[in-house]
């Protein structure tokens, strides 16, 4: 009486009990890196003295910073592919796809964990697969071999009932979930989706269930290994690495879900949230300018396939661009093929290499106040690069639809027979550079290649002022923006760190210096998005000693543990209220220890209040030891 | 007995006599402009008063801006777009590809006249027009009307004779003339193409040359409209367009340069100007980091069909990126139709947009210290965006031959049949938006762009501090910087002004405001490159008053002129040996008067010395005027 999910970390558990809220520890059989947070994690592999990786199978994918404006982008492509040689890791290059659609066409598996430094590797649980994103140290010590540390989560399952109807996709149900459910209502659970309405999902539709499970920050979200997962891997030649898994009939789930598919209607999530979701017929008639399709969401072969199939014969209405990235070099090529590229660019499309691109505003900014539909999975406040835009997230068949009217249009109007998959995909690796693992083999480092910064271990006493006070749903992008003037600097925290919070409060980067760091206050769910570590290790190098939140989004606060700055979490929430930006706070640091909470003094105003930290005795380990990187070495240092 | 060149400045002669060195006046047929230079001249167009454009067909293409790192280029489209449509100017969409290349597919026109705002505007004298690079300011008075004002420049007759042996290209033709002629060895010249070479010249492959002879200094280059001619214009759809156009068999060139096509071999421009050519072979074996194919120069069907063929079935070295900007739509669509663009994807090639990308500097910068060798036309320092990259011209088949061998490799060895033209090329002009020329239509106006920036008419004492000091050949990238993170401000003189002379010299910008303003020093064909009359708006804006050289590139000296800046000569260059930066210069402005020279004080050392500036009547008018734009106002009162 297992559910899948539980089936899976059993057969990974190193230590702990699979019991909602205790922590546990599971083998990581593969990873994945891109090029944005991956810099970062194989300077942290390197300073660990593994002579190779020791996963099954490890990735690293370049995909983010593709635009190129500087030396820094290259400069980290060539770091990448030669780490990658050196140490065993297989190098995607740039061109040959998105992480996670790259890998779900070649390298997930039924059964397997995935751990990926990128908030989105849930994708994989498409496969049946247990894949959570995580910051790139965690990542490195999984590389290195080591287990990943995790609080078990609640099992949540997702009943889909009945079949969807025509012009409504898989990227409805998610965001139909979100709106139920909120961008924290994943935290601390796992989302296992059955019923007969996933038996019309093929595994592309499922990977987008999977990836935007993300925005309800959820640990990871997964669907069983049946017919449809084997059909998809015999038609990517992978048929051998199908095996059939799924939950028993009598599994016991923390929470269940119902949704009737037949029910749903084309959705869309409005700015600046992915869970403002309104029905597209609510927004019928808004006037368009800019329509983006693809990202690790959306951008499968069926998907451009039902695009294409929208636009052809058809031309983009004058006053909208549309711009389309492809998910991978199959993708393109097969496209290419069949005609359909055709198709999309004789109705005017623009076509983006295939990356993430505009999700990630690596390029493609709205116009001023611009209303951007965006087959994408994050619509924050300023992601896009043109902060007074509005970024909408639809389902391709509606951002095509729209793209054609000029105005927002929900494809349940429009005629078209939805594609199938195809009889079998294309097969070329030839973008895949399997390593040499030459010990010998040069690492290339360009001049903005920087060492991880060091850090020291835990003060005894933190004594020092608020640096910033800010409200709820704070994102990473918030803390640490990307965007294409950004993103170069990600192989470098101390450039990266004049960045920190420039968006909501351009002096905290000097604020920070002048008064040699502080404390960061916040509301709920705070870091929820990206899993980028450059949140943590940009406060870090700015020397905040902790945070104090109402809740935290979990890689987040697990990026803050590596990172040692300390997740303190309100006892009560009113306290926030009576706290101000540059009050000056005191703690005990010595007293820090598994269940106690902390009493820490305003005395700025005069006062004190008791907070949580919520963490285990290893995280409390990091933590005294100033961070993950910090005890690792310590250990290593004992066993030399 | 007359020129080519001749016979159509005769059919367009508004004032003056053809006499090279004579001021004359010609009408203006057809103009274009881009969206780097093209917002500018709008604003300019817009402040003249007219109703309508009065040239027989204008355009206004978007393929600089397109990668939209922030709100400015997609406003600046928006601006480009309602402009277009109010003022009757054809407005091609982001996409549609690159201006020089669809004016070739679509609207070049034999004996015709063409004035851009683009250096690169001469693309089209491949079709037997006369097509001339020009400032934002020029082609805004001749959308408005108004003849354009020359020099009439010397004509040159290039005799091709004998045909090109296997793997050496047109490239190569217009490599030899520069390593023949340098950089300044176009000056006040127009080329002229004849031999029974030519007779194995398409019009793409002259376009290459025409393109590059830009980079000579040249004001325009021209083949007859020929079989060849008609050839092309009928596969385009457009058999109608063609006339028949040659020079008399007796006519009389000012100079004649006979080029044995039979004997060249591959050429490559090495770093970092376009006369710096060497045979490839003696590059061989350089190791090569990158290979960037496309740009105005090489990126017609014929050339990406040359580099499918030499790609088909192999796989681009590990060590090599190749990105592909790609001519036009016209061109995706047929590669993508006729399997050559899977032949491209397959081998590994990055597609990007149809757009000039990575030649000026928009994205694709190598990494640092790499080789990059690319099918531009320009390999300025810096321009690439990496200071420290070595950029290297070469043709579309070394290009390709070198990607697949990872270092520098002569397409002369590689077994492949050069592609012929297509029975017909595809028609498809569903992304070149017909003006509705409504005066109602509301112009879109994104807070980016503000209004051209007001001047003073001539001062009559000039007493200012020298600002800056340079060498010969600087080019208006040098002066101007493009690339990624300066380009977005086109249409801000103020905010571009501060990164005036920023890659040379820092400080020149801050010193400017400081002294307000001054005097700027320089040696040898000051100005060359781009036409970006921004080289002259900013330091207009940094109230610099006049530039002393020992000679200047055309388009550059105009857009001075048109500017308000005074552009003198030295009478004696050894006078620039004397000067310093900072010295004090003070001359008489009142004695600004044709064919006198003009005495300078250098105040700080205490001698004297004797410029001239080879102004016409008209030209002085517009610098006594502070101005074009200013002296078109002043007449339009007095008219009023």
């Amino acid at each position: 009486m297992k559910t899948l999910a539980e089936k899976i970390l059993a057969a990974h558990r190193v230590s702990g009990e699979l019991k909602a809220g205790m922590p546990i520890e599971i083998k990581i059989d593969q990873t994945l890196t891109q090029d944005a947070t991956g810099t970062m994690a194989y300077l942290q592999f390197e300073a660990m003295g593994c002579e190779q990786v020791k996963t099954e199978c490890s990735l690293s994918y370049v995909d983010h910073n593709t635009l190129q404006n500087g030396f820094e982008n290259a400069d980290d492509h060539e770091y990448l592919r030669t780490v990658a040689d050196r140490y065993g890791i297989i190098y995607s290059r740039p061109g040959n796809g998105i992480c996670h659609q790259v890998h779900l066409e070649r390298f997930d598996k039924p059964g397997k964990t995935l751990l990926g430094s990128d908030s989105h590797t849930p994708t994989a649980g498409a496969m049946g697969m247990i894949a959570i994103g995580a910051g790139g140290l965690d990542v490195a010590c999984a590389m290195a071999g080591m287990p990943f540390a995790l609080t078990m989560p609640k099992i949540v399952n997702i009943r889909l009932k009945n079949r969807l109807p025509h012009g409504v996709g898989a990227k409805d149900i998610i965001l139909k979930v979100l709106s139920l459910l909120s961008v924290k209502g994943g935290v601390g659970k796992i989302f296992e989706y059955t019923g007969d309405g996933i038996l019309d999902l093929s595994v592309p539709e499922r990977s987008t269930i999977c990836n935007m499970g993300a925005e309800l920050g959820a640990t990871t979200s997964l669907f069983p290994s049946d017919e449809n997962t084997h059909e998809f891997l015999i038609k990517q030649g992978r048929g051998e690495d199908f095996t059939e898994l799924k939950a028993d009939p009598d599994a016991v789930y923390d929470e269940v879900l119902e949704i009737d598919c037949a029910a749903l209607k084309p959705l869309v999530a409005c700015p600046h949230s992915p869970d403002l979701v309104k029905p597209v017929e609510e927004l019928a008639g808004l006037k368009v300018n800019q329509v983006a399709i693809g990202s690790c969401t959306n951008s499968s072969l069926t998907d451009l396939l039902e695009v294409a199939r929208i636009l052809k014969g058809k031309t983009v209405h004058p006053d909208v661009s549309l711009v389309i990235s492809f998910g991978s070099k199959q993708v393109l090529r097969m496209l290419s093929r069949c005609g359909a590229l055709d198709d999309l660019i004789a109705a005017g499309a623009r076509l983006l290499e295939a990356t993430c691109g505009p999700c990630i505003g690596m390029g493609q900014s709205p116009k001023t106040e611009g209303v951007s539909l965006r087959t994408f999975n994050r619509n924050f406040y300023g992601r896009s690069g043109t902060m007074s835009a509005g970024i909408y997230l639809v389902s391709p068949a509606t951002a095509a639809a729209s793209a054609i009217a000029g105005v927002v249009c929900s494809a349940e109007t429009i005629d078209y027979v939805k594609p199938e998959m195809p009889e079998a995909y294309l097969i070329d690796d030839s973008m895949l550079l399997k390593p040499s693992c030459d010990p010998q083999r040069e690492i290339l480092r360009g001049p903005n290649i920087k060492p991880y910064p060091a850090k020291e271990p835990l003060a005894e006493r933190i004594d020092k002022l608020v640096m910033i006070k800010v409200g709820d749903n704070i994102t990473t992008d918030h803390i640490m923006p990307a965007g294409a003037k950004i993103l170069p600097y990600r192989s470098n925290i101390e450039k990266i760190s004049e960045f920190c919070y420039s968006q909501i409060e351009p002096e905290f980067h000097d604020r920070c210096l002048k008064h040699g760091g502080g404390w960061i206050l916040a509301g709920e769910n705070y870091g929820q998005g990206s899993s980028r570590e450059h949140a943590a290790l940009a406060p870090m190098y700015l020397k905040i000693q902790a945070v104090i939140a109402k809740s935290y989004a979990r890689i987040h606060r697990q990026n803050l543990i590596n990172a040692g700055i300390l997740p303190l979490v309100f006892e009560d929430p009113q306290d926030y209220e009576r706290i101000e930006a540059m009050d000056r706070l005191e703690v005990n640091c010595e007293a820090l220890a598994e269940g106690q909470p902390l009493t820490i003094t305003d005395a700025s105003q005069g006062f004190t209040f008791n907070v949580d930290h919520h963490c285990t005795a290893r995280e409390i380990e990091i933590l005294k030891a100033g961070g993950l990187l910090n005890r690792i070495r310590r250990q290593n240092q004992r066993q030399g």
